[in-house]
């Protein structure tokens, strides 16, 4: 069997399932049960990079940030640093199970945690237009025109299950470059597994020859698929809470895809016919690294990936 | 000129001054005056791993942990993942500062900041008789009881400043091996600038083929002298806030020591001429590496660092 490079994105659910409170015991447990399943593809010997959401873990970092300032005076970090803090927070998760794994199996492969910076662009209208909801629901009117003086924050205005308030909104840019793709590269294909691009990426610009971080997130899949692209990965897993992507998910109409092309994951696209907040990135990511020359994305859950199984995406 | 393979532990001046508040823009700042200062080590071409202290910034992630907890009930993480998170907070200061010196000086290395466990020994003494204080200043008798019925902490009673209360303690055990240390040599070599051993590395223990999180600390420039040591590192350089190592500091003895052997070094220490919090685990991590092989240890503040002037710790 040839050897592959594969890059697999773990979705939220496989740190943190729905309902769960957020203590590192419950994320070990969870991230001990993901590492379980993608175990056939570390013991047929393939190369290995994970990536990794943080929705739940920058969310928290945010609201101590927020309690820090509020009863500590701490300074808060910016948003790009908070993102970095995930980072290493989740990849030491990853990092310590999967040592655990390797030697309760025998396999002697190092395991390395990387922080990554991922540049994007300063002109991505995104940043005309933050979308993004982070940190606490909901800011009072006094706590948004004292951020906004503060901090430049963005702020919009909604109702949810009866209650309005105010929420920090910031841009999702697009990911143009993955700063360390190299080191990234040699490492993976010397052996080790490499964690990275947590979290899509801590978010940064590059004017002239100085970089600076940019208060933003970056989609995780978007930023895996980049990766992905940038370093000729054969196959790239993405990791969700679904066995198979769906047509018309959650209605009457709804339908499994087994094997789809590009053309029709684009036609499909244009239609409508993934969720918005949800697939619709995740097919746009696979749509990316299939362009760019990749082979094949398989989209699927814990069960599909152990055997493979899924929605598989491909050139034609 | 021969290309050494340097590694240099960065003290908390290099991150945090004395008197600033600990905000993200102080700390780049500083960090960006370190770097240029170390640059003619990088512009020589030298082969560099650069290790860092996080003692503000663990405690701002503990004192955080229990605001967020007070005010938004999220579970506190406990104190081995509190020193992940700062790995790559620190690490991507420092990588993204790098990032922009490097550009500004047209020299391509790629800069990789990684989080590294380090194994502790379960039977070490430490463990028995914590005694690094951590966390808030002060805990009152409710509080302590909560958590040590709850988390397991220990506590002790002191008195500051005509103030009375209690602190966190936790064990600063000895390092006995850094796990990543084949990968982090490989980057190192190949040219990579490696962030590495922040915080003197995530504490775990290994019983059997499992791996445990300690919440423990360990020393930053004994994790550092081993990982010199166990990658053989040619030079080991330990910049601190003084440009000697000086025997009866701030006494009128005071005396600025320019070059010693690991016996002298070894005699005065026995004898209590070294600060015993400060400079004590400077001196025996210097011991350590030169005992194992290594050639040369350089303690330094920053501008000595420039001309690699300052305390050389050598074999003989």
């Amino acid at each position: 069997m040839t050897k592959k490079l594969i890059i697999i994105a773990l979705g939220g659910n496989a740190l943190l399932k729905n309902g769960q409170k957020g203590s590192i015991t419950e994320q070990n447990l969870n991230v001990r049960e993901t590492l379980k399943n993608i175990f056939p593809i570390i013991n047929e010997g393939h190369n290995l990079i994970i990536t990794h959401g943080n929705g739940p873990q920058v969310g928290y970092i945010l609201l101590k940030n927020d309690a820090g300032e509020q009863i500590y005076n701490i300074p808060q970090v910016p948003l790009d640093v908070a993102v970095a803090d995930t980072q290493s927070e989740i990849g030491y998760l990853i990092q310590s199970e999967l040592f655990s794994l390797l030697h309760q199996n025998n396999i002697t492969r190092e395991v390395i945690s990387t922080n990554t910076m991922v540049e994007v662009a300063i002109d991505d209208p995104a940043f005309q237009n933050p979308t993004k909801r982070v940190g606490k629901t909901y800011y009072d009117l006094a706590e948004v025109k004292k951020m906004q003086a503060e901090k430049n924050w963005v702020f919009k205005q909604e109702t949810k299950n009866g209650k309005t308030g105010w929420r920090r909104v910031v841009p999702s840019p697009k990911p143009v470059d993955i700063i360390s793709k190299n080191t990234i590269n040699t490492l993976a294909r010397s052996g080790a597994i490499v964690i990275a691009v947590g979290g899509g990426g801590v978010p940064v610009t590059i004017e002239g020859n100085t970089i600076h971080g940019a208060e933003a997130v970056i989609d995780k899949d978007l930023a895996s698929a980049l990766l992905a692209k940038q370093i000729n990965a054969d196959q790239f897993i993405i990791l969700t809470d679904v066995p198979y992507v769906y047509l018309d998910y959650g209605t009457d109409r709804q339908q499994a895809l087994k094997t789809i092309n590009i053309q029709e994951a684009a036609k499909y696209m244009k239609e409508g016919k993934f969720g918005e907040g949800n697939m619709a990135p995740k097919i746009q990511a696979a749509i990316d690294f299939i362009e760019a020359g990749g082979k094949e994305v398989l989209v699927t859950d814990l069960k599909g990936i152990k055997n493979q199984d899924g929605t598989k995406i491909v050139k034609a």
